[in-house]
């Protein structure tokens, strides 16, 4: 086990210092959330970008991981009451279940409990540059502008890459920057972290966007409804309609069946277009990698994180 | 205009700023819903508690109370997604006029901006043991302790109390600790302020839950439903549920009518009793400020606060 993943294990409990002692009302909520829990990327990433030069890694960083994990948590609570999901990751949602009364507190209380873990620092003076709220700021934008275009099947593509941008990418980004902010890295080079943080984050989206169209891909995981169906505009499907005025003029006479969009997305090549959209955050992400100056464990976990995201 | 008249102008331009600097698709969801703002009644704690012994206030008052404010909106929202409530204070609501995913996401934002403005004082060296992400939390609670015991005809007065310290009288504990954390004020006085902010919240509320028995009251203001309409169980009612355990039996088999309620609470004097409860708060509160070392200034402005909760 090396120290990011004996990390992540300090990561994980301390989710789990939040969650068992929260009253009981709130645990039985939460806990049958962290059923569907995740794959931990986003502390993966802030574990990354703390890693000092002799290899050590500062508590702190446990804190800010463990914080931007319940605020995804939080997100994708409150994602499940306004999708009106039923199920997610093969999981029966909170919303579902409970409720949505239920779960839109639960969502907040999940939100209020990641800022206040985040205020929770040893090196608390050193971070007052870094806002958490901020960054939840920019996340409820992105998902308020995903819903706003929700059906607007005539979406830019650099509106859509600013909505990615806000619902997930802010993200990876607050990770990068917690994370190096807890390290001995110079200044100078901090920039770099958001650089990166922001084309994983970037990748991470496009890559689970291209799932809806993607035959090879499981079907087993795959929500109930995609994102077309559920009027969510994503980069392949606008390269569809782009190249086939027939295939927008048809969707917005909601006469567009989910098979001849399937069928339009593949010949107009949205999924590889798409792809390769990803391919140039991964060419950014590497450079800025390759040309930090930190020891080498440091950029392989780095470089490691990128390739997670790039399913490589 | 004394000194904390011409102070509440500055939070409501710093609520203003932190809305008008917001993109237009947030903005427009948010003026509506200022509309039906209240009367700054937490701001006022905030600046009560904020005086300094030569009068003067600090600027980060300003800022603890318009982050105070915002949270304030940001719970109002979320409450009018769980209430399916149309209208508040005669005002249609954000969640019937633009749908319940804009109202909880715009709820989100409001609840991030307003965190990210409590970062942004002057001092923050010296409230690094102020969270106001905490008593979000305890406000959550709350509203979660108030929707699990919807239709629980059978609460104990000690949880009535506790759901009302969390999901009201929490914040303008906030607003006083908050204040007082920006004055010249001695530590060993900060913890009566939480007293006064606490008996103040519960005052506010159990006047506030009166309101829906009280025969004097305006009816034009009145929600259309009535708590007792929504499952949520008041002093009063529980006072009645007591006094008449047919009432309690009835209300069980959903038998009871809106009227009949009102006749039970009139015969077990269940309105005099809560005004009573609120009261012996009163007597608490003034007790506190009574005893504090302060101007009297201070001391007068800590006073108009807790009448106009007592609606003096």
């Amino acid at each position: 086990m090396n120290i990011f993943e004996e990390y992540l294990e300090y990561v994980k409990r301390e989710v789990g210092v939040t969650i068992s002692t929260s009253p009981l009302i709130v645990r039985k909520y939460i806990e049958h959330l962290l059923k569907s829990e995740g794959k931990y990327i986003r502390a993966a990433a802030v574990l990354a970008a703390a890693q000092n030069k002799d290899g050590s890694i500062h508590h702190d960083a446990v804190i800010f991981a463990a914080s931007i994990e319940l605020l995804h948590l939080a997100t994708l609570v409150h994602d499940d009451v306004m999708d009106d999901a039923d199920t997610r990751r093969g999981v029966t949602t909170l919303h579902k279940k409970y409720g949505r009364k239920t779960a839109v507190i639960c969502g907040d209380y999940l939100m209020a409990a990641s800022m206040s873990l985040a205020n929770k620092t040893e090196k608390k003076e050193t971070y007052l540059g870094y806002s958490l709220p901020t960054y939840m700021e920019a996340i409820a934008l992105g998902e308020l502008n995903q819903h706003i275009n929700n059906g607007n099947y005539k979406l830019k593509v650099k509106d859509y890459l600013s909505i990615i941008d806000g619902k997930t990418a802010k993200l990876f980004e607050a990770a990068m920057y917690s994370g190096v902010a807890t390290s001995d890295d110079v200044r100078e080079q901090q920039e770099s972290y958001q650089t990166i943080g922001h084309a994983i984050g970037m990748i991470f989206q496009l890559l689970d966007d291209v799932m809806d169209f993607d035959d090879n891909e499981s079907v087993a995981k795959k929500p109930v409804q995609s994102d077309f169906e559920q009027g969510v505009i994503t980069l392949p499907l606008i390269h569809a309609f782009s190249t086939y005025p027939e295939a927008l003029q048809k969707a917005e006479q909601h006469e567009l069946t989910r098979k001849e969009v399937n069928q339009y997305v593949r010949n107009s090549k949205g999924v590889a277009i798409t792809i390769a959209k990803a391919e140039t955050y991964y060419a950014t992400a590497k450079t800025a990698i390759e040309n930090l100056d930190i020891i080498d464990t440091k950029r392989e976990e780095l470089m490691r994180i990128l390739n997670l995201a790039m399913r490589k």
